[in-house]
């Protein structure tokens, strides 16, 4: 496993190895590599001849009253996990190399954007966009993989990859959630105990509304209210939103349709958490 | 030489080139072209094993008072012009395929398209950065080539490769003129012949300036004046802008440094012309 940090390189790898016929597969994440990451690596290695993981907190995509500079970095967990699952390069660059001094170009996906976490963060997503191009642009990946516990990033991202005519497809993965429940994050290690054990009617409240789907429920306040009872079951938690959404066009649904998808932000104290469900 | 409405036909097909190691050279074009076009077309040849030629009136690229609807379309005559310049394929889409029902995503380079044509053009940068950002993902070259009549365009093009790390080669091209100096223009079609001896005081007064520069002028509020004077010596032309820029940034200059530029752009009755020179 190789760990660069320059730019130039990994692109003038990657673009050989595409020469000599084989099929890159990248996971870009943001390091504090958890299970869910992990399930990313391993469907990259089934993939791809070659898997890139690259590992770089965005400064762009935190606004300026998140959580950048107390962001985990665990480098060298994250190595030996990389390493475990069989990544070719890490790509590891700085602040400086993704954006040098006179940096000035942004990309923005203007309506899957618009609600939910986009309407919460502003800039979040223009942030996440950027970056990403520029990965891709680097990276010069066939397939890249991602997680759906960011599910409105992953329809971004899709919606990106159409408009701009990249040759590249994006894969996303069923979220990975702990025995009790639930989604993996990297922001899970913020939690208190306390917290921790809260932020479980997150995943329970979904599942509430998968059952009431399932059972013939189709009026959505009603679905939403047993959501929100559920989760202010606990004092702890902070609800951001809750919406049910069309799956490709994230636009809010009155009624149901096949995979509607639910999601929710809320808070545990100050740390963020965000799940979805499909219906 | 193949002509291609798809944009799936040319990214397969320039694909395979490059996995054969071929280099692949394109020039982005709004057709009506002319022997500044065929310029770039042969340096293209040149430098390139296969060369990739794309015509498309960019409706993103104008204001809603342009001249979008007008903006001449020679669809035959750049054909034969094309084949003439051993072009291997055309890129010839529809509206429909580049900006399908549903697209949503812009590049936005925010310094270098401050100033200039930027400010007098709303939008107008934003238009042809994500309709060449879409152009280069579709044909995948390894260098594109473009004129320095449209200075502020290359240099925004280049400052977009360079932040999103795109593996490009961009390449400016002097300034293809007539003989009496008028700069090649697919606009020049749309003058009068009144307005086309009027519109000589433009390049006309770039030279007064330059040399008012190599007799060691340095007072920039001078060269600006005379070259003011030059162009409102006649009544058909509207000054738009005169600037002198750094080469690179863009940003207006105030003293002389190696390879400033005068920019100029003005209206010959509603026809708008720009130019420039290195000083």
């Amino acid at each position: 496993m190789k760990i660069i940090e320059s730019w130039q390189e990994v692109q003038a790898l990657s673009l050989k190895w595409k020469k000599e016929g084989l099929k890159v597969a990248f996971v870009p994440t943001m390091g504090a590599l958890h299970e869910g990451h992990l399930t990313l690596l391993r469907e990259g290695k089934r993939l791809g001849d070659k898997l890139i993981l690259s590992i770089y907190v965005n400064p762009k995509q935190f606004g300026p009253n998140e959580d950048l500079s107390k962001y985990p970095r665990t480098k060298e967990a994250d190595f030996k996990l990389a390493e475990d699952c069989n990544v070719d390069v890490i790509f590891y660059p700085s602040d400086k190399a993704i954006y040098p001094d006179g940096y000035q170009t942004n990309i923005e996906v203007t309506e899957t954007t618009k609600g939910l976490c986009g309407e919460k963060r502003p800039g979040h997503f223009r942030g996440v966009t950027t970056v990403v191009l520029k990965l891709f642009n680097i990276v010069q990946p066939d397939v890249a993989i991602f997680g759906e516990k960011d599910f409105q990033q992953l329809v971004v991202i899709k919606t990106m990859v159409r408009d701009l005519n990249l040759p590249i497809k994006i894969v996303g993965l069923p979220t990975v959630r702990g025995p009790d429940g639930l989604a993996m994050s990297s922001r899970n290690r913020y939690l208190s105990k306390d917290e921790r054990q809260a932020a479980l009617s997150i995943s329970k409240s979904l599942q509430v509304a998968k059952e009431m789907v399932k059972s013939g429920e189709a009026d959505f306040a009603k679905i939403i209210a047993a959501v929100t009872k559920t989760i202010n079951s606990t004092n702890l938690l902070k609800i951001d939103y809750i919406k049910i959404c069309d799956p490709e066009t994230l636009v809010e649904l009155t009624k149901i349709k096949p995979s509607a998808r639910i999601l929710i932000a809320a808070f545990a104290g100050k740390t963020r958490l965000i799940d979805n469900y499909e219906l």
